[in-house]
């Protein structure tokens, strides 16, 4: 059988930086021309920016998701010698996912009510919203597995292994913990919600800083 | 007749590519905002969202031309020397065709209503969305074309030599695939829409990752 | 008196670059997000696509004049050797009318009404547009100006020279165009959108190379 | 105690100039896309369009601001040597307030009403604003700190010493202004809004320039 048409392949890993680094770009600041400005709220102004709490929860969660999902990606590509063609469809792939999380976020906007009435939709909101985050979470445990078996990595050896093992150790955590999310939040949304909160507050929390200025203190 | 005033050229490449990549980073991430989140839906969440599949489908398509042509460029500027005032001309026109199909895919997804009751504009819908493809990958070629004629390519005679051939054999094929369903569409829209995806998901598939991977297993 | 606080200078022209593409790209894309799906068109799809003419023509006339203007950015920055404090300041005011451009595009898709009854609102549309037009060509030639009197440019004079003289060469045209077509549009609006038309087209037609081609051709 | 999962560290700075480029970029430019389209005005559009005067003062603001806090973290970036997981984080906190500024501003072109009648929630609105501005200045504060004592900067001690000065000297005015603002504007809104645009034009007006011209002149 004749073989298809390849894509062509480019090796150079700047497009691809450049381009994802738009894409993510873009759909985190996407993030923000969702939220409705209140009308008519004269003075009440105030009380209306503060009544749309669940809208700025999804806001900081989503905003903090895509931002951790680029800071893992530039970790990675930094560390690729180069890419081919796969490599170049299966970061689309993640890209779609990254592109279109604004979508489960403004469906949780409207249809999360903390501390109020319920929707009746929370459930399948904060589902929605988690399913997506857990598949961006697979999609760079895929690409860093990718780009091991097609040894994209440099040829430091060492240098690649450890790379690995630092993937491992690191990107299982986010797996589990969104897996575990979305599954609460099927039963229980707003444990759900907690949980995404929670990562979103702990792997933006500099930890590692923190302990050292305080063992420089102590 | 005394010539006309000249567009200034500038030489270095990476200009044109970091504008394009935002261009083409932008329209595939734009591709989000217009899906709408389903009002009032309560419990009835879930399945007002399953309920949007040409909404789905129509984003599929569109992300993955959009960043298939992102491939395609990003190779054809990696093996350009330098651009001129030529090159930078019709490259707008490519970005002008790129940037515009968010609207196509608006009017597909408005206008597709796949296994529910007709809308009556899905032919010119399909055909839309179609002929903007179509002439995305001519575009494509007319821009290597035009480098090749120009000498843009590298002074590595056998280099270009390759990447022309290389250009006819791969681009051609999306012409002919966009033109039949672009014409398919008119008739059968489904059948067109159908195409679309296949396309789409032949050419995010890994196909040689996926063959080398078997055959190293066999 | 004493100095105020200068806003701190950096010298490295690349983030300038890269910040003015990515306003440069996000302009020129967004100018299709406004553009509305026609409702409920049924089987007269094609129809009420068509019939939205000054919308297209609104579009290719901003598309083409905010590329024109990234191409003219482009070379003049590739000639610069460093920037300052006051030349980022003065970018800053010309992307401040580039991202500005999208407003009044469509109030001219808005109140354009091609062969059809009048909007009444046609002068100003036409004037509006075309005021924002010759004010980013008239920031492009004191970008140059202010460039050449700082000292910016290389150190290599003749070059500097050769610059300046081709950006009074070419900008001026410019200018004069677009505020031809200004004043023009208050009197005969349609006058002036073919004016705005006949810019586009002339300035993305790779004059010099059809020229070329015919000399080698005949 | 094991340790919690550290985020990977990326050290080349590259990835996150490109991605803080393109979240401001995105961010100042978004702004023009929820000014509306005065409808049905016909021939009264010039009119209409005047006045619009809280949407175009607010956008000038807000682009203004944006575009200062730009300069600045370019400025900041310009002098490291690396960066490290908690600038990485640091610098996410304040794209976030970048990337929110749009819906302050939005809120702003709602609530104020120059010269008409009151709408009953300028003070918040101003006040909004402010506070988001103020929190901007201050994250580019604390990001010059964490970098001077995590020695971010280059090895170059005297150089190090230099920019932290420099960062001291310029950013504790804008903090203040902003405060001042922010405080003014809940007992006075347009007192606030003054501030707003005089901080805005004096940022923007390139005075030491000015000054040297002058100079020159005399």
């Amino acid at each position: 059988m004749k073989s298809p048409p390849p894509l062509r392949e480019f090796k150079n890993k700047t497009r691809l930086e450049a381009f994802s680094d738009g894409v993510f770009a873009i759909a985190i600041t996407l993030l923000v021309i969702e939220i409705a400005v209140p009308q008519h709220a004269g003075s009440h102004l105030l009380s209306a920016l503060l009544h749309e709490r669940p809208v700025y929860v999804a806001y900081f969660i989503a905003f903090m998701s895509i931002g951790i999902v680029w800071i893992e990606h530039s970790a990675l590509t930094e560390a690729l010698e180069r890419v081919d063609a796969g490599f170049l469809r299966l970061n689309l792939l993640l890209l779609l996912l990254v592109a279109f999380l604004p979508f489960p976020t403004r469906v949780m906007q409207e249809y999360l009510s903390l501390l109020d009435t319920e929707s009746g939709g929370e459930r399948t909101a904060v589902a929605f919203f988690g399913i997506v985050l857990f598949l961006m979470s697979l999609m760079l445990i895929v690409l860093g597995k990718y780009a091991e078996r097609e040894g994209l990595f440099g040829s430091d050896a060492a240098e690649k292994r450890l790379e690995d093992n630092r993937v491992k150790y690191q990107l299982a955590p986010s797996l589990v913990f969104y897996g575990v999310a979305t599954v609460l939040g099927l039963v229980q949304p707003y444990v759900g919600v907690a949980l995404y909160i929670l990562i979103g507050v702990y792997l933006i929390l500099p930890v590692r800083t923190v302990r050292r200025l305080l063992h420089r203190g102590g």
